[in-house]
């Protein structure tokens, strides 16, 4: 993880990086973050709590959930948190009434094409709109410090950064042009993590994210954040599981495998859904050279919907048995807190940080 | 909760209820079935260990998920557990290891249509294939005692229970004129709760379910197990959750209203995926004579899909705003267990039991 840290912070040293606690949210990887300079992502009071008792200060913290509690503003306020995302009008009233003065920037809806898991739906605002709300936000005595934008999560095109940059940039200088002390983009998160298909490299980001600064930004560039989760803490994970069951469902040979494992979409693989993010396996019998066959992949709950992968099957060692212990490789982030509390009385995965 | 189950025991008293512990295994709710006289559906070990606390005597509780670690079975076998499921070969024959002489029942796999939560496509097995597995049932020393369907969670046509006894009873004959002792059958669960359309009573399944029985097993019916778990606690509960924020996402007044809750899909709420059952909400403005608007109704995570409702919109009052308590009816049934550990900092659901 650390060295997933460096690496950004290499490659695009005018970033400040922001880690999407989200992601993984355990102490020993906050406190490794913080040691290393990290500033966090918090996407509520409760993760702006766990940053400050990783030993972060306040003004390393943004509460990047555009979705607040008014008790939630207030009391991160009280905290120190002086930097709050918006997307909408009633938000940054709410802003405005619970964090009076904070800096505040407004989060760009873009697109999500090239991205595994897209979040444009539910977030982000038009550049009309965003231009009326940070022209409000002026006047409602907050400090209009950017814009943001999310090119969705595992994004795996750098186009999309270049894309959502020029859109940013247009309403940026037109925002200055009115007399807003703009002064900050975030670039949010997206960076993907590699599971079973290679991934541009940070350093292809990077460089595309330069030059798309460069053209937009002749002049003064503004501050930039990064908001990386999965990124940085997806291969520093892996689930142990155990096989509960193979079986020909159909009984005959010719039906397809079904390999059912002790973790499913409700112990922690919630990404799963519709395939979105396809893990690798590794099982103990990958060494031998023998054949392999595609594999249905399922949770080990009596939900129906508790299916892993169906659709693209996947090729498993035929010698593949019950009891055999499988390993979900790149399983860092969006698994551990993704768990249920004890769905069909299975209890949450227990966690081992090395 | 107690109503519905005496209501299904009214309405068929040839059925055995096993309460299926997975639709909310709270020690209150379990406690007052086992007063009451209920049995127990038990999807894990864990579950088992749950119904045995609360007092249920181990002849009185199924494991009934065909998924079951080759530990498991023998743990719950040394609690006494002497019924299981399987809907495999693989299963049978850990069952057989580990479970010696126990009773056995066969999952088929049956027709789901009409159910809002289907379960057809990862349990259950063919008719030649449940034939196979029983005759061998028996060879291994196991009881070969049942067969057993699910017609789908939420089924709220009454056909499908008739389809699958049809289909069930021809098995069933077979096997019996094979020289196997069959006497059960377990009609599974699947018996609906009210959200916001009207649903078939109690009594509309039970004349159906008894006229199949009376056609399909004309001379003596076999022992009926039931394993209803959203009919008896769907009602039995209520979320109360807070609005967090109400927006129109572009701005413009003819923009769709977007609500967001403080509980979402990974709150609790995780059979809203693909909208499959759809919650009535109750607000503090419904007295009122005001108007009211088509709403996309979303989670307060930064996860994108974290949306409950979308395609289909739910009209609430125009006069709706941030603060609100907006209560979500009927969510007894599959929400608590649901619930992630800590998904973007928030802490998993409090329960109360009145």
């Amino acid at each position: 993880m650390a060295a997933h840290y460096d690496a950004l912070h290499t490659a695009l040293p005018e970033g400040r990086i922001y880690y999407a606690i989200k992601a993984n949210p355990a102490p020993a990887i906050l406190r490794l973050l913080e040691k290393r300079g990290a500033s966090f992502d918090a996407a509520s009071l409760e993760e702006v709590r766990m940053c400050l008792a990783a030993g972060a200060t306040p003004d390393r913290i943004s509460y990047g959930n555009t979705l607040k509690k008014a008790s939630a503003i207030r009391e991160a306020h009280a905290l120190g948190i002086t930097l709050f995302v918006f997307d909408s009008v009633e938000e940054l009233e709410k802003i405005a009434a619970n964090a009076p003065g904070a800096r505040v920037f407004c989060r760009l809806a873009v697109e999500n094409e090239g991205a595994d898991w897209p979040l444009s739906r539910k977030f982000g605002t038009t550049l009309a709109n965003a231009r009326t709300l940070m022209l409000r936000a002026q006047e409602l005595g907050l400090d209009p410090y950017g814009l943001s934008f999310h090119v969705g999560s595992q994004q795996t095109g750098i186009a999309a950064y270049q894309h959502a940059i020029a859109r940013a940039a247009a309403l940026y200088h037109d925002l200055r042009a009115e007399g807003l002390n703009l002064r900050m983009l975030n670039l949010g998160g997206g960076f993907p993590t590699r599971y079973r298909e290679n991934i541009p490299s940070v350093q292809d980001f990077a460089d595309a994210i330069q030059k798309a600064l460069a053209e937009h930004f002749p002049e003064a560039a503004p501050e930039i954040l990064l908001e990386p989760g999965r990124y940085m803490v997806g291969q520093a994970g892996v689930v142990s599981s155990e096989v509960i069951l193979v079986s020909r469902r159909g009984g005959a040979a010719t039906d397809p495998r079904w390999v059912y494992l002790d973790i499913g979409r409700f112990g922690g693989l919630a990404e799963t859904e519709g395939e979105a993010i396809r893990y690798t396996f590794r099982t103990p019998h990958d060494d031998r050279n023998g054949t392999r066959s595609p594999c249905v992949v399922a949770g080990p709950s009596c939900d129906g919907v508790d299916i892993l992968y169906e659709k693209n099957r996947i090729p498993l060692p035929d010698s593949l048995q019950c009891g055999d212990r499988i390993e979900l490789l790149a399983t860092g982030a969006y698994v551990s807190t993704y768990c249920s509390t004890g769905f069909n009385g299975f209890p949450p995965l227990t966690e081992h940080y090395i």
